[in-house]
């Protein structure tokens, strides 16, 4: 599937990720053929904190992408690097105006509201800050009401936005909304406010690519309680 | 200086804000015309916060910039259209895998550690998490630290790292180390561990494009205590 006729792409992730979900629906919709290797955010302190992943990525986060000989990490350039190299189905529009309203969209969502909720910064409201479950999941909420409003106002106001974030096909900002509003409702915030997310995440859901990409249905996922 | 010969390019930013930073670096570097509009963060609450603004960048963020007959936000969707419309000189290697490294980097700061030590979270800390100011001190050069050896450790590490981050001519990653080491001496961060990064920031500040993009010679700039 690659340029080089090398082997498939090996994907360093965690079920439940956003950012490693975000690449595995990336890596679907462009049909390309790729394998999980897990690294578990919660045993035992975290694999993502062991040697020898942090010698394969020195900042100790998934996901990251074996690929083309090389290792790729953060979400979003992994993306774009598979949009240059593979470049069908387009997952960026072709015009520069609409490149940029992409990805604007998808920072929004992957370089604001995420990374404050992430697993790491949550355990850190919880061992320096004093938070309890009342104050983290509050914190939690607030950031995805404030990212996620201000994407519904977005969206619900651009003539650009279509069955999807942009125009009638899935693409980067479709990668990144999926799996935050999977993880609102995991953390129970509200999400009636945000009438055009949903509508597009349910697009989303018909397509294959999204479905076999849902935390539930990867080698990794904790069984059902 | 536009393609289609229009206006200079107008950015809505802060002085101190390192995102507005990034893009004055970008704007200055590719020798664009360009105006600043103040969006004084701290004033009445925050003007950011204002219904006029908040009809030109509904997320409520600087920087965004009208260009070519719109309004973009988010830096790194900013500085990619203008690497897209205005080529010359490039600010991402032309290869797929350095560009892949330049916006991993890139992503590095903007993407993971600036969204945890932006104005809104530290503000959220001190309002509604009970933090004073020495658990928000340590909050800032915790995040900073952790997101800071890491960029060390791969920048030290990467043959592709040369006078600047990628190569021997400046770019898209060097426009987010720079305000970035900028605000951890704001907090006091050390930075003995960051050698490689002191070095990169010591070429960077040679250039013309990036003397003139730092807060203190920005219009609406403090004056000096």
């Amino acid at each position: 599937m690659s340029p080089t006729g090398a082997e498939p792409a090996t994907l360093y992730g965690y079920w439940r990720s956003t950012a490693a979900w975000r690449v595995r629906i990336a890596l679907n919709l462009k049909a390309m053929a790729w394998t999980s290797r897990a690294v578990h955010l919660l045993r035992d302190g975290g694999e993502q904190r062991r040697p020898d992943y942090l010698r394969l990525n020195p900042q100790g986060l998934v996901p990251a992408l074996a690929i083309d000989g090389q290792l790729l990490s953060q979400s979003l350039a992994i993306i774009e690097y598979l949009e240059e190299t593979r470049p069908a189905p387009a997952l960026l529009p072709a015009d520069a105006a609409g490149r940029a309203r992409v990805r604007s969209l998808a920072q929004l969502v992957a370089g604001d509201l995420h990374p404050l909720n992430n697993l790491r910064v949550l355990q850190y409201l919880d061992a320096h800050m004093g938070a309890g479950e009342a104050q983290r999941q509050a914190w939690y909420r607030h950031w995805v009401r404030v990212g996620l409003e201000a994407l519904e106002t977005r969206l619900a106001r651009d003539a650009e936005t279509g069955r999807f974030c942009h125009g009638d096909a899935p693409g980067l900002a479709d990668c990144c909304l999926v799996p935050q509003l999977y993880n609102a409702r995991r953390y129970e915030c509200p999400l009636d406010a945000c009438p055009t997310l949903l509508r597009i995440e349910a697009a989303c859901g018909e397509l294959d690519a999204f479905q076999a990409a849902v935390p539930e249905r990867q080698p990794d996922a904790a069984p059902a309680p």
